[in-house]
């Protein structure tokens, strides 16, 4: 195989540099990792472009194999994190600000903003995986009983979740 | 200091081997970890013992740092967790059953029975760490707008869950 | 592949949860490593169940890749290992107690009493590979002079002890 | 102490952000790694932001601890690096795209353009380092034999690049 | 501190350069690791030097933390291995021929010859360890039961061996 | 497959044992390492064996992978390395003495002697790799701007070391 510097070049956040028709809604994360990158692969590095419309949240998640550095490149940005004692840690972030979530911890981000923010996210692995929290509990089928004991509800908000986070059949 | 025998010994599973008055509605987790078991570290290993009452549930949890490997001493115990893709695996344990919950899912169990069930949980660290999700998610004072888009739900469901889920004040 | 729960449970230890015709007099040890449960490849974790009829030794040993973090299931169990200054530490385990062989030293066990001994030995590699002492030693083809030496012994005690551990050939 | 978002937020990069009268031919380089922003300790990631007036190169140098991925936030940037084989790989970037320089190895960057470029680079380390080539040879006394010989070169040429290389004293 | 070049350097292994009236019939073992050579630190490399008298033996042993890869400088060197299913791995080493034992397995060196062998092991570890078998078995006060029924031998043999190898007290 | 003892030995390095007519100007470096002898696979250490003639250099170069420990098997040695704070630090290496090249540094040797010099390099790494500094920079054909750029240099400089330094088409 004939390789060049092509092969350890990416191009994929090119698409959101201009005045892309993005939908207005929804949360845009282009993940520049080992599967979409190969030439990532034993680097141990890895970004994830994301562009916020106004009023869009991103979700609770975790990352399994990586903490995440997150840079805001556009508009600002209201972060947080809770760590393995239950405690909560915020920030407003500004344009050309960064904030580190730890490796492993409950994290969101959120764009109380009118216009669109952006941010640029690296990962300290290639494959640092995503673990989104509403969707791993309401938008599988864990049984009712469990959720409704975990989350100290009754089945009526378990069902009403799951219908709200449950995806549609492919 | 004269190190011995002691110093590599662990009997604080001792307390829940008899006819313990236990508290009959809440799951019983003791850690053996480097904090409680200082000789654990550098060894690159844990455990947790994991006593439910009948109907009790482990709410969804991850372990930050390490895979758990869980093993059932008495009763059965339906357990699950789901991968990244969101796709969700369960089994329904039986005593001297095992189950491996793969590095940072979110996974839970559950005893169904009516006596009480007893699990050995090993861990490939020896501090691998807990996020409780409904805790971390609706016990601390992330944003209610922030939860309501997450978990495409009313300020109403949120309060309420929040109210269910926050520790009282110390 | 489909891959359901199944794939991530072990069943191998229930063999020895009744009262089976077990050989009265060896050592049965049953691995759930990653060669037996092959869910386990890449998570760091695994478990070995140990059943010891009265007057057993499981004999000195190291496992190169893992400390062992051994847990009493059933009956007492004298434990020791040597450290790398060639000093022992010992103990007398009871039903739950737990106790540590760190990374690489040699360790024995040995159910002192009348009634079979049960553990369970988590480790902190889903391979932690087994070396056994006097069966590395006596029961290969070691040159008898570089054993004599090494043992500081007389031709006809090593001959002796590799006759005794020597395994017949198959 | 008393810990708060503060302690995981980085606002070091700033000060690039506006129209400053930075130097008009020196590459700035503002390192957000573990030394300047110690909420990474143990998180395995960083970043260095990278300001190129027109003209400026990035001499070549390597990161003795991790591989780094290069993000072009304005302007263009031909970039190259050698690998163990004497292979030379480049590429002309434009703003929004990216480049991994794998761990170890000697690369550059050029602002070949007539405005600035800036870039951000994550590296899979808290702690990247960085040995600069030209000043590692020729701007310490390493003995002119020896880098005549490295450089298959005459004295007046080492003693010439040394000149150019050292820095003044302090 | 004042570092120099002085730091980055040991000197230990010169002792056995010229014609030492070393003690005739013992192993010199000399060690450059982290201990004797504190610039080892985080460099994840050792050395020992080995000086092997006529007819001296290096007895079976492992080393927790490496592999060793043993170089002979002088001499003859036959030396063997023992995998983990038990086989025996020997080679007749002549000068300049280099052996690599494999992480954690018992291994032994014996100088068959008239004149002294010299060997330099290389390990991937600034702290190997090692453990010397017949110390750690019969040179410690382990129970005389566990060693007679790992030997598979007599009470006499065991306390034969145990008096051979057994320190006297300091 | 068979596998013997033979598949642990290595005996490259016998063939400059003897008094070969070996080029009387060039560095000899023969690498055992896992591409050379596969049985270092997983084992994280290798060898170099360096012959220096009279009056020879190994230029300035570094290992992406792994540091060096360096000892002086015949004749003396003048060594140095750089720090990535550009301090340099040298040597003057006799028989028997051993240097560690800290990871990921810039270093050179060279034999200042009349007589050859003859080094054993142990490596904490498999795959160590080489990174030459004068054939990664003017070797290949980094853009002369860039070069000039970043020695402080003229053309002329850049040319004259590129025309000495390229290796020959093939």
């Amino acid at each position: 195989m004939n390789i060049t510097g092509d092969f350890f070049t990416y191009t994929g956040f090119r698409v959101t540099n201009g005045t892309l028709p993005w939908p207005r809604w929804n949360l845009i994360a282009i993940k520049a990792n080992m599967e979409a990158f190969p030439a990532l692969n034993g680097q141990s590095v890895s970004y994830t472009k994301l562009v916020f419309p106004s009023k869009c949240v991103n979700p609770p998640h975790t990352h399994p194999r990586a903490a995440e550095l997150l840079f805001v490149l556009n508009g600002a940005l209201p972060v947080g994190f809770v760590d393995t004692a239950g405690k909560l840690y915020t920030q407003d972030l500004s344009v050309g600000d960064m904030f580190v979530f730890p490796k492993g911890l409950v994290h969101y981000q959120y764009n109380l903003g009118q216009s669109p923010a952006i941010a640029l996210s690296a990962f300290g692995s290639a494959a640092p995986g995503t673990v989104d929290v509403p969707a791993s509990v309401f938008g599988t089928s864990i049984d009712n009983v469990v959720l409704a004991k975990s989350f100290k509800t009754d089945f009526w908000t378990v069902q009403k979740l799951k219908a709200a986070l449950t995806p549609p059949p492919k």
